[in-house]
């Protein structure tokens, strides 16, 4: 068993940091999130901490830093408000990895890529061909993050866009189906097909005597 | 190809809006969270929405609703100033979902289920055992999230375990060969079973001449 104190992590090379701190906190979404800036010029960067907030109203929320190749995306979205995730397939693997590379703010990773922009019902901001699932995005506000200097953004589902084939009856879309990808750590992407779909949980008979 | 506007999500069935929303961000994170009250009651309780927020220093963010089941894991960080993560191994997935349960709050989930506490080098917090990673975590601060009354709360990493066999030479941590699983939705969980990694991505030449 391997055993790494606050101070062992503060004190390793930086390199060794990034991946275990990145790959310890478990399984991360994978999407590409496509902008537009003012002048046109579209982005798409992949991002790995689209987090669920609420589903009434529908809020999506993920972390970027200003001063990294985030910075395009942040500077377009509070341009324009709005922005586009999509859900990375196994098929693109390795361009959506690509828009990791920090280029320049004039250069279009659609250029750079065989990602291909998408335009859904006159929504500004660029949507990613062929990514099984696509949200329209709107911002709605932002927390700074004190203690790193990070920031919470948050959005709301504006339109949402899933194959009849992935999605169940009960309104469950099945990502296995999709081939859609997740991610450990910075690098490591992982695509699985199969799962297991549990009962919602209530207590047990024998503690419910204490249960309110 | 299925298509739900701003206002098709507000007005349908909450059943139906829980299920399409909590899948349609992608594969999350598949937690347990140990906490214990001053008083000495132990909880834990999965959670599907912790995410990495910066290495340096260590620290991870979740999100949870102060009027919910997670009302004792909050108030027990509140209370002691620590929390532990644990992920859920493929073979306590049910007793892992079961944490999901509404218990009254003098009622330990370790009582309730196959889980078992486990104490480690004198942390306050219960540690899962057998879970493949766990976590000492202590709390830093917190955001009241104004639009929908959610709080993201987040914690600097005090202490790490990992298993040796999990662990790659650059610090990655293994997930699918700690048999870890991930969730999609509200209660389906995925055990990948490989991945690939990819290489840091650099500008590609013939687009450098525009880089910075």
């Amino acid at each position: 068993m391997a055993h790494f104190s606050y101070d062992d992590i503060d004190k390793m090379h930086h390199l060794y940091r990034i991946n275990l701190i990145n790959s310890c906190s478990g399984y991360k979404s994978a999407n590409l999130i496509g902008t537009k800036c003012k002048k046109g010029i579209s982005n798409v960067a992949v991002f790995s901490s689209v987090t669920h907030l609420g589903s009434n109203p529908a809020l999506l929320g993920f972390f970027l830093r200003p001063t990294t190749v985030a910075r395009n995306t942040y500077d377009n979205i509070k341009e324009t408000g709005c922005y586009t995730l999509n859900h990375i397939h196994q098929s693109i693997l390795e361009d959506a990895h690509h828009t990791s590379a920090k280029y320049h703010k004039s250069i279009s990773e659609f250029d750079t890529t065989i990602l291909e922009e998408d335009y859904i019902d006159d929504f500004y901001a660029p949507f990613v061909k062929a990514c099984p699932i696509q949200l329209a995005m709107s911002y709605v506000e932002e927390y700074p993050i004190k203690v790193n200097n990070t920031i919470l953004l948050i959005g709301k589902i504006e339109q949402l866009y899933v194959p009849d084939e992935l999605l169940q009856k009960d309104g469950f879309i099945d990502l296995s189906k999709g081939e859609v990808a997740t991610i450990n750590g910075l690098d490591a992407y992982a695509v699985p097909n199969a799962h297991r779909r549990l009962d919602y949980q209530r207590p047990k008979p024998e503690f419910a005597i204490n249960n309110d």
